[in-house]
């Protein structure tokens, strides 16, 4: 059995090496006051169940767990010689502005560090043949930019050689690199740590995960997702008013999740106006006694109008045979599900002789791009305490994780190791099921 | 020289008709209370120079004006034995539910009419033959609709038999029928008046104009247009956002306006970061010196993002030598110039060697579908009283207009006889002009 | 009989002067292309309908009219010797920052003005004393200032000398003076105006009506209106919640509205759920046959709750004989009609054995606060625009003004006359009558 | 040393009893299809760290840990015989239709009740002196109430004798009561459990906690905090505005927290324009060497201006020797911080001869009455999914609880011991002070 979670089988959960590398022996007396200091081997445990860490220990394993995250008394790095560089990469997220901002303000009030860079268009501005200039951030500088969205450092997808990155590194003293994106990003991050390592440089390489689509192993939460949600609203809303507006209307709308339906199952939970939620991890069939369009036919019949909300990577088994492509960041460019749904809908209908008017929605350039809102907001500003935490005390090649309701330091291979999925028989799909009542009419074959 | 609002030249204008029909002689006291009572004989002048009046007066003609709307001391429809009817045609507009409400409420608490029926999906629900039922309105059934978009009542487009339809209301023994829609809606309305009329049958037709365009003629404002702009700014912030975070990354967004630019120009004024915006009205060349594509490519070389708006209907000449089609409603269906633009953008940069992330906004839908707020609910809540006081008076084939700040009532053909545009050389697209700074790369050759 | 919108008789509005000052004679010519360019004599009937015209003619008289505003085919200042300075006064009010940053980029981008100045903390900026230093505004520098309410200049209340202030304005060579406040600031405006002539300067002086009340007089609408309206919806929405959600719950709204309605009469209007809306124009009892009290136990008998809207400056009437008070800008200070009607409900209440649980709500401060939006910002861009055309073409101690529909030049003198007020027999005031309902139970003595 | 989360010391929790009461066997199998249902010995434990429960182990004590909610394999209510009912009391708070509309649905479709019965204004509805009527629920009437604020119910505050309340539940037949509201209610809903227990009742009462505050204990998040801190943002802002707007402006907004400050802290942190907030938790002196009010003058010498949230219960020790109030709850009524620090600055500015204009904003209705948002929304409907469940199951006298990221069973009893407050030392105080860099000018004496 998987665990709900991560996904993973217990055997699979106990090969996992959740200790956390560093730079160096941190020698440093922390000069925060106040503070209750985290311990180095304080732990958050990776099951919940009691019962689950007594049984392994009866049977002589050690139950995993996580180096929890937060200040340390000693520390390695030494705020008046640190040149910390901060990079974001990949597509937009609510809140990119929010952590950097907050590891600016982190780094110079709390820690007192002044030379702070921040590198532009993600690991492109660490290729000098970009000819690209890293900006020195103050406070002052990023004071107003949680109040748009966007990165005000810029973005690039696509990777760039680890061996110009780590001389770029050295050449510019940077002595810590804070790391903004997705799994890709967090790999290439660890191979920088790596290299870094390898050539004697005491670079910490700290990881912020990124990924609008809340599915990074060991982060239950990510930054940007909640703001995401919300701002899905309105357009699912907006989908509903045109389906009831005309006789046998449909609203279709696709949002972002490319490997799992997080946000296409969250939006739906947070709008019960959703008939039908088709996601990655429920594979569908088109037609048949179980398939998606008579049952959206059904609907139709006895409402006159239907609204679908589609995860971008959702029912990619209807294009088997087809070419896969990848874009620059090394990703499975998806076959548009939302399109060819579009399509087909109407064309069965028509076959049906069923009269319909189709609606289409893509509002992911419109999610991705506000500013991070309120308790959102504040969990980028954690995040960010925490990286800055990390790498003071001389942590590196981790990334920040969220665990238990807990802050705690991931190994960065532990956390791009896999994405997190939705288990179709927990909690979560079973609430879309009773929201959306899609359960009589169509089920998963796998 | 053609007047800036409606662009219609002097001696159009004084062709006009702009007297008012009525279904019968009024001999009804009205019994509204310590209300300013509008005379027969009010006017609002066409033209707000009163030195154009004087020389039109000088050479023996009457200046052109409107009937003003507004309460009659003497009524032709008796409360008692009224029958209103309120349909809504057409596509969704922010405002309809906000209308349809403030047509009940007037009815039943100003004047005491309490039959009142709502037509479902457009003129269909008039068509015996789509089995379709009118709804009874009450006030308690309207109280909280204007909080959701749409129109509660459905909407359809395309022609339904005049003849059929007047069979409906005479059948129904409708002797108000209150029509919610664009120009073709507003036409359908004055050949149904004209068929009741000429079948002996004293119903009054009064439409109340909606079109999210903005365009209509003698409507200084439509209900709807100002929640649009309002809803368009985050969407062209969004845009901004992922424009500015890459590399030579561009933003173009795909507004409503077929004919006419008014949404794209005041969503452009209203959020300051359009480069580029493009109108119906304007014609413009892809290449060659005032080109939009080296332009563009300019732009990108001395900012390195771009933000483009561009009306749906503009560049038609582009596409010059295709062949036009039409929808239900008779309204040509204008060429994607939005997919056109982002196709020809990316072709155009690479060819030039540019590199560029292009992303792409059609918010068009969500605009529609939200409910109307604030001041333009109170404007929707104006007409529909204007709507009420009119059809009370006996008036008929008439649609309530706006003209310099007042309520009108207007000749239904002269309000369907023509859209407005924007004038190139007036107020609002020199605004546009010098907030976009596209005058000096980019020109009008016509 | 007074006119609608102005509350001028007949005669009082044929003795005013409309006629606009000019600092000297404009010989330069303008640099704009492509503009429909303003003529002089051209002008906007004061009334709308052309019978009141022709019947003035008759009897020899001149139909009142103002002076359109617009960009002029001559100027009167040189761009290049141009140093303009922008002064904000008084109380916040959503778009002062829009109405600046319009004003620098027109001066900057449309007539190329460089030299543009930002006078902090209102017109105390122009006074030695107060050791204030001017801003240079650039377009750069106000870039984004839209996004955030307030004003980045900073205001201030309360008068300071005309003499200290126009021979700042001669030490700093300024030439145009744009003020932006309410009539107390324009009238303050005017005085400068005249002792500038008086001196032999060539200052033109140049007002953008700024008050949240909308209640200055020939402007159908003021900027900051629109924006207020909105910010106001969900604070009702709020009161009515919190009245729905107790037996006898009473929500309670003061809202801004010094001597006028508008803002609570507009707000009632945009928010069905206001059982009573109390406005200054419009005298009210507490108790009696027609008192408020008694009305107000009767809805809660009937409906068990009840939501109230009054504006600041109603029901001044329930004071008489208490000292008058004036703020430093020699605004008289209003009893706190909100205050008072909280506790004389409660106690009213209680003395009839009724049951209630009142909860008080008083936004003022964030409706004033919130940035200006949409249609709104367009708005205050016009304005701004119109105020530099008008400034460049050398005319002097003028507002910018807006009836029926169209921007006009009001003489300062004219604008600072008397303050707009709700006619109670108008369509505004019926409107509301007839969305509260309180007609029956409640009506003027007056 | 006390456990960060619940102020609890070690031997405290030691001393706490985790389990759960039933009101009988469950012997119906549920129905439900394709779930992952909770074994009744799954746990979460109280502590995340696993050397903290093997220590505990090794001395003998078993760790201590919360029943897992979620739904069970065996019921004890029958669906077909199950008379359901909801009752909301206290003040408002964001999301209670939400609750309600997920308990009625969670009811009717997953398990098939369809008595489901709507208590009104609280507990005075369950007794017959008031006259109350109760609703029928289903799922149509409770469609769209989340999109309005409030609670459809009604709420009241005041002790009901619980005699008369089981009373009624008997004589209704009503097997399971769903009480959602404070610590108070929960107390008199484990007294409502008791009482019938002892009557012989088979009543399952099932908490589901409301506190606007978040400082409910063993919750670490309620519903409606998150929308409570989102609706908080765009006042705290304008009070930024406002204070800006004048020379030595001050804005002082006053929020919810009787007893914590999570609220204040909250906003403070996700509006990065606090520079003070003062918090229950924090004692502060007025004057003195590390006195608030020198610091907000040396603040205001600095910047010119500054903006102050405020906990209404912050800074009650100032009040010391003031007689104590409660209120119908029985909540003790603090005296107003608010006002009291508005009147205290302003005198001890003008006493230092400091010029300042403040500005004071209550916002606490307006967000206590708005509708739950996106994941908050969401949040609501889990609790409520659990709440059922646990109450099919036959459980009682708990209420649902969130622990570690999981949803738990906590008996009434515990989770009513005493609430949860900020620790001084911990990561929220320490961002708090990091963001305001209120630090170095003021400190807790305590």
């Amino acid at each position: 059995m998987t665990h709900p979670k991560s996904g993973l089988t217990p055997d699979e959960v106990q090969a996992l090496d959740f200790s956390i590398q560093r730079v160096g022996t941190p020698t440093l007396e922390s000069g925060l006051r106040d503070v209750l200091f985290i311990q180095d081997d304080e732990r958050v445990s990776y099951y919940a169940d009691p019962r689950i860490n007594r049984d392994l220990e009866g049977r002589g394993l050690t139950p995993p767990a996580f180096v929890v995250a937060g200040p340390r008394r000693q520390l390695f790095h030494d705020a008046a010689w640190t040149r910390a560089a901060i990079v974001t990469c990949g597509g937009l997220c609510p809140g990119l502005n929010d952590v950097i901002k907050a590891l600016v303000n982190t780094l110079y009030y709390t820690y007192g560090v002044d030379n702070i860079f921040g590198i532009p268009y993600g690991f492109r501005g660490l290729v000098p043949t970009y000819g690209l200039k890293p900006l020195e951030l103050t406070p002052d500088m990023v004071d107003n930019i949680h109040d748009s969205g966007g990165s005000i450092l810029g973005t690039s997808r696509g990777e760039q050689s680890t061996e110009e990155i780590v001389r770029t590194l050295d050449r510019l003293n940077i002595n810590i690199l804070f790391t903004i994106g997705g799994d890709g990003t967090q790999r290439a991050a660890g191979e920088i740590a790596e290299a870094a390592r390898a050539r004697g440089l005491a670079v910490s390489v700290i990881g912020i995960p990124k990924t609008i689509d809340n599915d990074l192993n060991f982060m239950e939460r990510t930054f940007g997702f909640e703001t995401a949600i919300y701002t899905a609203a309105p357009v699912i809303s907006c989908a509903h008013m045109e389906a009831k507006a005309v006789y046998n209307g449909i609203g279709l709308v696709r949002l972002m999740g490319r490997d799992s339906g997080f946000i296409a199952a969250h939006a739906t939970l947070a709008n019960s106006v959703v008939n039908f939620c088709l996601i990655p991890e429920v594979p569908f069939e088109l037609e048949g006694p179980r398939g998606f369009l008579p049952a959206l036919q059904r609907r139709l019949e006895e409402k006159h109008h239907a609204v679908v909300v589609v995860a971008e990577g959702a029912g990619q088994e209807l294009f088997r045979g087809l070419p896969e492509e990848r874009d620059r960041s090394g990703n499975v460019i998806h076959h548009d599900i939302g399109i060819f749904l579009k399509d087909r809908i109407k064309s069965y209908l028509d076959k049906q002789g069923v009269e319909s008017a189709m609606k289409y929605f893509d509002p992911s350039y419109q999610i991705r791009g506000v500013p991070a809102r309120g308790t959102d907001a504040i969990f980028c500003l954690h995040l960010a305490q925490q990286a800055v935490h990390a790498a003071m005390a001389g942590f590196t090649n981790l990334v920040v994780g969220y665990w238990h309701g807990h802050f705690v330091c991931i190994p960065t291979a532990l956390a791009t190791r896999e994405r997190r999925r939705i288990d179709p028989r927990g909690q979560l799909w079973q609430s879309v099921l009773q929201v959306t009542r899609q359960r009589d009419v169509w089920a998963p074959e796998a």
